[in-house]
């Protein structure tokens, strides 16, 4: 069991104030927290300016038992959180030797003085400060008390502040709240958020959040009181109540998956991409380890590479269009013929903006699939998604791609 | 000319603060209301909690020329930001006829007496508040002038804000300022900094803000009273100071330039990838008429794929390794013989995490070109990133990628 205690995060950076950019740290950051029940009362941006920053810190330092601030710490004269972290809790700063050591040939490659100065910047830790040691990047991370809890200083980058964050929260673990993720692609939210509640009528203690993406929707359970033991299996009821629209119940993304359940089963895919130009050959090959299981594949953009890559024939072609079933059918047959995979996936169809027809709109797109697991079975799908922006209709394509390989692979 | 003046944006919502929803209206709005000369000082997610969103409110009201909320204006018993504002302004609340007889039918549609009621909640309006009508949705805006300005409520989802925002930011018209953002890849960020800093140095009202992400930094410029042949001018000069490795001044990505200006030449282009594993094409394709430059491309993850479909012979694999110089140079000729594109591009390194070896460490990527604008000529590059992670040894791959098609385009 655990207390739900207040929280802030600050994200620094005037490219967030002034809307250049939009900041996803704030939902990583808090949806991270609250695992270890911290609730987050108020989320902050503030631009590269000293004093304002100071005065934020100071005010939510004072009020919030966990402070994560993201962003200012790296070697530019925009960079002042550090800065505003010594002013705000009145805490000097020093220049740690460990991380001048590790700075010190990052320096060596800049012959400007300047540059040197700036770079050597990122060692100063305020007094008391615990180092948190970047895995990727230059910027150090630190953990400060503060009269009502901590404040934790990150850098800005997603792919740097992350595992800094992992690493902060490990102190916490003993408070951790459990939460248990699934995954579910294929089903409408409002449809997913129905079947989760109804699963859940028999359960008490679980927080319920559903989170939806183009094609992919989460549904997070964070243990309020029900105990682990009642989380599971409130996880594996709603798993159940999904069916085989559920693809994963520990946090796996839809490829992660992929990629797992076909390696554990000594099973190779191959994919043949037209509108979504690489995306689900991008998403295979995004799992670390993916080439267990992923052999390649094809992106023929152009009818021509269709033609001589995936041996589609001209006929087909001008006959059927370039997105029909029988092109996605014969793309699917000549990822088969070249890469020799067990699994095969095609994808042809219009993601617009432009090339859409009255016959096949912008957001036709046929899929096709060619199993030899199953002694070649052999299917085509046409999905149609109207209205949707181009962005969407390759997102979505591409989880529908992903989950057809899925489906031949577990055989569901 | 314009004079820039002090705004805070208040996004409303437990989802935003518990990281279920990552907000995107701060960045809109933020971007708006920069046209017309505000520069947001501070933006704020806080819950559905009315006592701490009045003392938000309250706080900004008195230091804020202008203070946009989103958020918390519809029928639901969580939506605060009338009661918020009210307390925070000391304005009492009346019921606007107007509202009512426009809510009306809407009443008339739910039996339950309690849901009336609280839709008729969104017809009050504090005393002296300005209506933003409804263009879509039943929730209304409200302007109020506070001691330094204005505090503007608008509805929290994004076509209903947008619409409203728009109308009343008419008032401010004469105020509007340029920006100009200008693109890099291949230099660090401190270098894209000074080197920008340096060319401002002979202009004044020109602010400058640095967005670094792997492989691809944006310099942005704001006209804070330069005008705008000044801006230009200043754009020009920076990317002058860089040179080749500024691929845009006027906000295009990396991959619209390469397909802008292939398209322009007359000039095809294909990919040949590996550890990149269809990034470089999916970025290609995620802009709108890629078809007019891009044929296709092979993601080649396997060996045996390396092969077959780009007929890399599989001594040189066993010599060389998949990530050589040599086997680079034969994947580019792969794509060459089989799309017949003016431009071949290809990728092949270790991502990690696992994969390196003491010769060849993680994030080894060897790169290769093969163009017939220019006589058929072949270059291949190696390019070591240590210590960045999977994800930012792809991220980086793909820009480089796409950079020296680019070049090779271009004639750079």
């Amino acid at each position: 069991m655990y207390e739900r205690r207040d929280a802030a995060i600050v994200t620094v950076g005037s490219e967030l104030v002034e809307g250049l950019r939009v900041d996803t740290n704030t939902a990583q950051v808090a949806r991270d927290i609250s695992r270890f029940g911290f609730a987050v009362q108020e989320a902050v941006s503030v631009g590269d300016d000293v004093a304002l920053l100071a005065e934020t810190l100071a005010r939510l330092a004072s009020a919030c038992a966990l402070v994560i601030v993201t962003g200012g710490l790296g070697p530019t004269h925009d960079d002042v959180t550090r800065d505003a972290a010594s002013a705000a809790l009145g805490l000097p700063m020093h220049s740690d030797p460990r991380l001048v050591g590790f700075l010190e040939p990052f320096v060596a490659r800049h012959a400007h003085p300047k540059s040197a100065e700036r770079i050597l910047s990122q060692a100063l830790v305020l007094d008391g400060a615990e180092v948190l040691w970047p895995s990727t990047g230059t910027a150090a991370g630190q953990i400060v008390a503060t009269p009502a809890g901590q404040i934790i200083l990150l850098p800005g980058p997603p792919h740097e502040m992350r595992p800094m964050l992992t690493q902060a929260l490990g102190r916490f673990t003993s408070q951790r709240a459990e939460a248990r993720e699934l995954g579910v692609t294929g089903w409408p939210e409002s449809d997913v958020q129905h079947a989760a509640q109804s699963a859940l009528e028999s359960f008490e203690g679980i927080q319920l959040t559903i989170l939806a993406r183009p094609g992919d929707i989460r549904v997070l359970l964070l243990d309020e009181g029900a105990g682990e033991a009642e989380l599971d299996r409130a996880a594996h009821a709603i798993a159940e109540k999904i069916g085989a629209a559920c693809y994963s119940t520990d946090g796996s993304t839809l490829a992660d998956t992929v990629i797992r359940e076909a390696s554990a089963r000594g099973l190779t895919i191959a994919t043949a991409e037209s509108c979504t130009g690489g995306m689900v050959a991008a998403a295979l090959t995004d799992v670390a380890g993916a080439s267990q299981a992923f052999l390649g594949g094809a992106v023929t953009y152009s009818n021509a590479s269709k033609t001589r890559l995936l041996d589609v024939s001209p006929a087909d072609l001008t006959r059927h269009g370039a997105v029909s079933r029988e092109v996605a059918a014969a793309m699917a047959r000549g990822a088969k013929e070249h890469f020799s995979a067990d699994v095969c996936v095609s994808v042809t169809g219009i993601a617009g903006p432009s090339g859409g027809t009255a016959d096949k709109p912008v957001g036709t797109v046929w899929f096709g699939v060619l199993s030899s697991a199953r002694d070649g079975m052999e299917t085509q799908e046409l999905v149609t998604w109207t209205g949707a922006s181009r962005e969407a209709i390759r997102a979505r394509a591409t989880a529908r791609a992903l989950d057809l390989v899925r489906r031949e692979v577990i055989g569901a």
